[in-house]
């Protein structure tokens, strides 16, 4: 199966990341632009046929490894 | 408008990253791990309500500055 996992900075944590991605949009011309954020997207071939169970590994996944809770929030896709 | 970019490698292009992430899942014993590639998520605000308009815009500016076209492939999501 494949597995997507989306992971972002929680909503107030800083993104100096995001945030010179934005400058530097601005700086080519591209002043629509408001706030940037940028995460992490993981994509994993997970053996097996169960996209229940895949799930509940791949959160224990993320809350081991993947992601750091404590400033990070994800959210995984499962396509069977 | 809220917009999506997802960045990742193109088949074929290395990606050390995903490896060791799917070697550090191994030996956290997530044996059932195939395959690991890391891209980007990137999430930006856009002023405006043409989602078509915000697209050809997004386009353009993966190509000047969120991907690198040689290695990276792109896809745009336009929430409106």
């Amino acid at each position: 199966m494949k597995a997507t996992v989306h992971v972002t900075l929680k909503d107030g944590v800083l993104d100096p990341q995001g945030k010179a991605i934005g400058n530097a949009l601005h700086g080519l011309g591209f002043g629509e632009v408001g706030e940037v954020r940028q995460g992490k997207l993981i994509e994993l071939e997970i053996d097996g046929n169960d996209p229940e169970a895949a799930k509940a590994r791949l959160d224990e996944m993320c809350r081991k490894l993947l992601a750091n809770p404590v400033i990070e929030r994800y959210a995984i896709e499962v396509a069977s």
